[in-house]
């Protein structure tokens, strides 16, 4: 079992937390659930950036590379809108929360549209079926911050 | 006059051309209208992306900094959003066509969030005069996406 | 004490492991102590560029933001430099090593850079505090990769 | 011939110039023949990074595809720095000299490897040799600021 998963850490079954948490706590404007829930959504979208990014890469290395060029673009443009969107729930200051529900909103579909990507070749590449799931990770991260 | 304005030039009223459309010209699968209008908005996003990181860091230095904080903040989240959204735009790949119409809805969102933050600053702060202004245009390059 | 740092887990004294270094270690290529050193690099790359979009947020809205000027554009500068390299450090097919080795030696010279401004702010600014300690790890990963 | 590069406008053999240069002129701090040089770095940047983009892309619809693995590397990481070295050349405000001369000196370095291994390609296809000429152009850009 992955370490970030073992049953005696406080984090168990989530991501570990990341620096950001304290500073964003830190923040000279009173924070409360709403922010709590775009923390979060920051966390998974940097943990599924960074996966979209080594996912693209593994398999622009695999043997079958011509049936992957699928998931090598989506997990392309998975990483970009999952980089911008955890920028965007990080930031505190004077939000415009159209804008914000906008990115997060597009987030959601862009880790929707390469879950189902990546799942099409879960069986035999199992990057891709560790990529599907941090990709509902976050959109299920996305869909918290929506609900408000 | 700025000189892409002028008005002996082909590409007059609009940005000059990027190198990119030439690449994108080039790739293997057949184009056509609808990646005419996405290689538009790509460029678009990058004029955008580029004018607002320009803007942000030109408020940073303002004397009345204080009164910025906004404008600063709506400027870093479309340079963020544009640049995603520029890489997508020039994609041709294979694409996803909710996540490419969700992203570039996104953007059009932030880019009018931002145009209107500048707006209130234009009359004493000319660079967020500009910045509303392309913002507008990159707006337009996005609906025009959006209206296939 | 920060939950990623308690002593009761794997991971103590560590940023808690990312999802992409799962995927890495899939890789179709083989491994080895260099791409240990390029994963370390590049989770601390990430940690680092969110924590650094973290603190120039919140000192963007502290009553002393005049003088914090420096603290933001450095921050933003760290936050671009680390996550280019996160993806570059996490990327394994066919490395060029000379653009590798260039951009990490571009992220250490970065996070020192960004460190000793933080330091200056980090007696009242609990933020800037520890910003400047994940500038330090983030450096003190680069200089590992370096030293091969 | 390309329209940018038509013998009747002013920016007759380069990039057609981008809205962030009229924003940065109206930087509140003074300018000068450095601002000049970091300004059409960050031009040149923001042209070789949506090119870099586009000509990974173009190579992952190509047939030969598996000879193109290396090209895909060399794009991604050179589109990656370069959009982060746009952003640090376009900012005005306090800079650090020391993190701004190692990004441009690592984006020279990176421009210098994709442009080799498109060359590589060029004799067939044409987007991988005009993504090299525009490497090329973008470490030149680099260049300029170095020299001061």
């Amino acid at each position: 079992m992955h370490p970030v998963y073992a049953s005696d850490c406080e984090f168990a079954g989530t991501l570990g937390e990341m620096t950001l948490r304290e500073i964003v706590e830190l923040h000279p404007l009173p924070g409360g659930d709403f922010r709590d829930a775009l923390l979060r959504c920051a966390e998974e979208c940097l943990d599924c950036g960074g996966s979209c990014t080594a996912c693209a890469d593994a398999s622009l290395s695999e043997s079958d590379l011509a049936e992957l060029t699928g998931v090598i673009r989506v997990c392309l443009d998975c990483a970009d809108v999952c980089e911008a969107t955890a920028r965007i729930a990080t930031r505190q200051t004077r939000p415009d929360i159209r804008l914000v529900r906008a990115t997060i909103e597009a987030c959601a579909t862009t880790c929707v549209a390469c879950a189902e990507e990546c799942d099409r070749h879960a069986a035999h590449h199992e990057h891709c079926r560790i990529c599907a799931d941090v990709c509902r990770r976050c959109k299920a991260a996305c869909d918290e911050v929506l609900a408000f």
